[in-house]
């Protein structure tokens, strides 16, 4: 902040925020940090998805465009989703970690009971929270590659050739399409308020499965732990969790049913390489005077 | 055999063996046994998909068709190298035991360090050896839900159509094939010699994946772990092994990059069904005079 008083980087155009994995590395961008900006400064580019560290609408105010990356990394996320979706059908993290033990018997227990509850996930019913764009990719690939029905929730509902491109049927209601979805997946931004909790657990179908691979704030863990020990719950995928880096230890307990991996859905090398494109991209356009690619603060411009 | 040369069964049609997990649990189907069969069996129909428990040639001889259900299985098989795909691509095994160890240290080194040198499989490409029907499954949903680039190896080139409508591009040489492939996926029956040894692992290109779903003898497990730790190979997912149930420990020591199942790939409800379910066509087909579906052994009946 000094060095923007003493005007030490001149009459700079554009700021560029890296790939960092972590957010908030800069302090807050709030007002009075904002207002010391040379005013040639158009456009914040950041190569990453999240921008809690930021004023956006302050920003605006100044005449300074705020850009993220969020769409690069939905090929990374949707691909996640398909791995945990494989892994609660066909029961394979019980499969894998009794391979992993080096005890034969295991291995022979799980080669032959395994099966016994193992699902392809075709012509099973897959419920998405939240279609957007990552939810519509996970959609798209689980519909044409492994050949599932789509049921959606939304607070609004997508557009018929969108529907039809997946043959996806909306809910209006949630509790409606927990009672048709073999495995439901979560892929809505997190709002500060659980959504799957013992009440909405109960909802689900019996033997249904859960996939998360959206915020770990959005479920309760304690209550999916109950929901798996009493079998409600056949089996769940998470990639995140409520207060990470702690997993809750009733979900690691439970060996053949619960794959868990470490908020890595987004992590991809080309994830990376992709929101740091597109912050060039996003710079490059508003400095030729042109609309940047993904502004999330355009609403607050006066126009 | 004593029962048959009493004809305690009477003149039966059909020989129906139901779904095992295991074969040879009836003895060899012999000649000499074989030639006890009454003159009205015209099919012997197997749930399931190996058969090297009966002499299907000589069924043949005395007019009974041996018909199996491998393509019961392929779905399951498919699903399967594609979960060991996206695991091999993501370093998912790592994020997997990560989150499972129950230690937040862990979980934070895998959250931040798994991204570094994972891929997601779109833009890189597939070696398939072996484009059967499985192979070209397993093909087909890589291309599709996951934009991979495919090339394949086999015996013979498959049908300008076939390969077009995965924009499959052939290798006659398997030596060419790996030195382009960024995972090769064996898809390819066991004739009974390894293919994957020290010197075709030396040909793969430096830090390619493998994934083995086929049958556990194609590859030699010593020096799979001796690729991967030399980083020649830079990960593997198998779901077969040599000598089941055995798994060569370095193969689990090594905790990151390799992902173990324990040969469930045909594993699943829907696998078993069918098996059944084509079974019986067979035997309704072949009992109302009618060619059988799968059968094993036609190339023997003299015409």
């Amino acid at each position: 902040m000094k060095a923007l008083k003493e005007k030490k980087w001149g009459d700079f155009h554009a700021i560029f925020r890296p790939y960092w994995n972590t957010g908030g590395e800069m302090g807050q961008w709030n007002e009075e940090m904002i207002s010391l900006l040379p005013s040639t400064v158009k456009v914040f580019a950041s190569a990453g998805a999240g921008y809690n560290w930021a004023d956006v609408d302050v920003l605006a105010k100044y005449g300074v465009y705020y850009c993220n990356g969020a769409g690069a990394s939905s090929e990374a996320v949707a691909d996640m989703a398909i791995f945990h979706i494989l892994s609660v059908f066909r029961n394979l993290t019980w499969s894998h970690l009794a391979a992993r033990s080096g005890d034969p018997e295991r291995w022979w227990d799980a080669h032959k009971y395994v099966n016994d509850t193992a699902h392809n996930p075709r012509g099973h019913t897959i419920g998405i929270i939240g279609l957007g764009n990552i939810g519509y990719l996970i959609a798209w690939k689980a519909y044409v590659a492994f050949g599932v029905k789509i049921v959606y929730n939304d607070i609004l509902r997508k557009s018929r050739e969108r529907e039809e491109s997946i043959q996806a049927v909306y809910y209006e209601k949630l509790e409606d399409m927990l009672a048709v979805a073999d495995c439901v997946v979560i892929a809505t931004p997190f709002s500060g308020e659980k959504i799957v909790t013992a009440q909405l657990l109960a909802k689900f179908k019996k033997g249904s499965r859960l996939v998360n691979i959206a915020r770990g704030g959005l479920v309760d863990s304690q209550a999916l732990a109950d929901a798996l020990e009493s079998r409600h719950i056949f089996a769940a995928g998470l990639d995140v969790f409520e207060n990470e880096p702690y997993v809750h230890p009733r979900l690691i307990e439970n060996k053949k049913y619960v794959t868990l991996t470490c908020h890595n859905a987004g992590g991809a090398i080309e994830t990376n390489y992709r929101f740091e494109s597109l912050a060039m991209e996003n710079v490059s356009l508003v400095l030729s005077g042109k609309e940047p690619l993904t502004p999330v603060n355009k609403q607050f411009f006066k126009t």
